[in-house]
């Protein structure tokens, strides 16, 4: 595959790196693109790797959906488009890695969503967010859910009627973002982030992601008893075992799960 | 109608100005003006505006509940107000146009949960935001539902557990409103935010909004479901597809509906 | 009961103070202590107070669960213990007073859940938080419930998969606390905050913050079904005929209730 073809994958050290590299597509996410980004995404989840790193290549992060792919498409064939990119995001909270997204320029649409569904992300100064459906004629109802479950109601509402793009300070003042840096310390970030965020047991952090994710939408009295019985199971892990012990013992812990 | 009765309602252009003009109540929400407001919300929905602006006249945006209208009255005449005024501010999610508050003073109570329901807020710098039941003998319960669905929790029990007031900057800062400007450039900065959010498709912009409420309070699996359905079908609109092919297209769209 | 024992409580004009007070145990959140605290917010629950502190004394608030409690436990243990410790996060929000956190230093894992877990929180600018299962060897399942409902989604989950530590004005920032102050201007800020948020009729700010939790997690038509029938009752005690005839009066409340 050339800079045209399917995102580019590579194995360095414990984190596997994605990054999408169809510059003058502006890395639009068309049904093969996003094929190709599940499958990735899902190999990488099936592998013993700690960390997914997210990335881009070219003047634009992504666009979001490819307009091509959708005009005169028949509903169905639109509503299956649109499940299939659902069904990327959620892969990204459904694998076992900590998922890092590593935004260097700007990141709209469905573009955006995939931000806002990675756990974590770490913005350029010079990177950029938007949902431009809401000045145009299709509204960006997909990647608004992801959206605004990271940002305020009144951003969310802001961000989705006028279709404008925030800055990258903003949207870390929003909370869209963890970090924002200098463009060039965009991997030194993503690099420092994703080992902060990858130490300890694997077994623990997978499990402790996932759950996370059960229990954030839910009441709180829901999600404590999901919450209560993960955290029970959770402390017959090894990794428990070991954490605790090392720390009784004042020494440090080796991970074997 | 003089300055102590129904709310002013102006068409400017593509615009609805609702204005509340009982100065010398303070622009208190007794059962008659809510009945006019929600008229007025309602007749403005089924016009063909693009977006409703919520203003008011006099030293309060507005204080509330009149607190004639409650004392003594029977349970079952409360409870009759406050299911009215529930229909208020449900009106204001539920029409299609973008609804911009415009908010040159204190916005207390219910009058704060006005500002909180609308789309979008823009405070003067003198406005304030109270919820002040809690400091009193009757805490803001309703209000604080669409008041906390704004800001974050620990900000939202200081509002109703203090009754304090906040100001324009603090609002901003917790995401309760959109914009901060000097109060001479109050019309200005809701004009430009108004023109700004109601770019684009106006069939498009209308399911957006009305999509954004139902999805915004369900857990995020539910939300894509809804999402998903109404984007597939949204693509089918003719602005949709004017948005795609003058993209594509390299030209300005045109849009018809 | 010395310093290694249960907690001091100690009754302060209208307040009760609950002090952490086992030091050399880093008020650890051992079955007992988890009891003690219990019982004591409970009792403090009963009485006739109008406010509850939650502090502690000593180099940190408190480092959550002790892991001598939980290393080689069986699951049936360690899930009683962890419902045990929620049941406490539960009585924080369940008792009519204000409950306000006086955080004077590190509060991590359930530590830092017991601050999330109070209405309010004013923190030492020493003052610092985390969540830090997630680094080490058993994911913060628990603590992770309370401290997401407090900040954003993108926070939480670098709170929870980095475990590292925050210091006080950012958790100010992103809404885990409502006051940061200098060490030595703790004790003022915290009777200050409590004095603001314990004005006005008891009986009424109490189904107050009781109902906020009642109707904070749900959708916002089913929070406006709970808060609409909660506040027309509410209009009929003898506290809420007071502040509207005191008002409408031009008169100083005078609260019974």
């Amino acid at each position: 595959m050339t800079a045209e073809g399917a995102p580019r994958v590579e194995r360095d050290g414990d984190v596997v790196r994605i990054t999408m590299c169809r510059p003058q597509r502006r890395n639009a996410l068309s049904r093969e693109h996003l094929e190709q980004l599940l499958a990735a995404v899902a190999d990488a989840g099936e592998s013993d790797a700690t960390g997914i790193v997210l990335g881009a290549e070219g003047p634009v992060f992504s666009a979001g959906h490819d307009f091509a792919d959708v005009l005169d498409a028949p509903v169905a064939d639109v509503r299956s488009l649109l499940a299939l990119c659902t069904e990327l995001m959620r892969a990204l909270q459904e694998v076992p890695q900590v998922v890092v997204a590593r935004v260097h320029a700007l990141a709209t649409a469905a573009g955006c969503q995939l931000v806002a569904s990675c756990d974590l992300a770490v913005a350029a100064e010079s990177a950029g967010f938007a949902a431009p459906g809401g000045k145009g004629g299709w509204f960006c109802h997909t990647p608004m859910v992801a959206i605004a479950r990271n940002v305020g109601r009144k951003r969310a509402m802001e961000l989705a009627l006028t279709g404008d793009v925030i800055d990258a300070r903003t949207a870390l003042d929003w909370g869209l973002v963890n970090r924002v840096v200098p463009d060039d310390g965009l991997d030194a970030a993503v690099d420092e982030l994703m080992a902060r965020a990858t130490r300890g047991s694997r077994a623990s952090k997978a499990w402790g992601k996932q759950t996370m994710y059960a229990q954030l939408d839910r009441p709180e009295r829901d999600a404590y008893a999901v919450a209560v019985e993960v955290m029970a199971g959770a402390s017959q892990l090894d990794g428990a075992r070991e954490g605790m012990r090392s720390f009784l013992e004042k020494r440090r812990p080796v991970w074997t799960d």
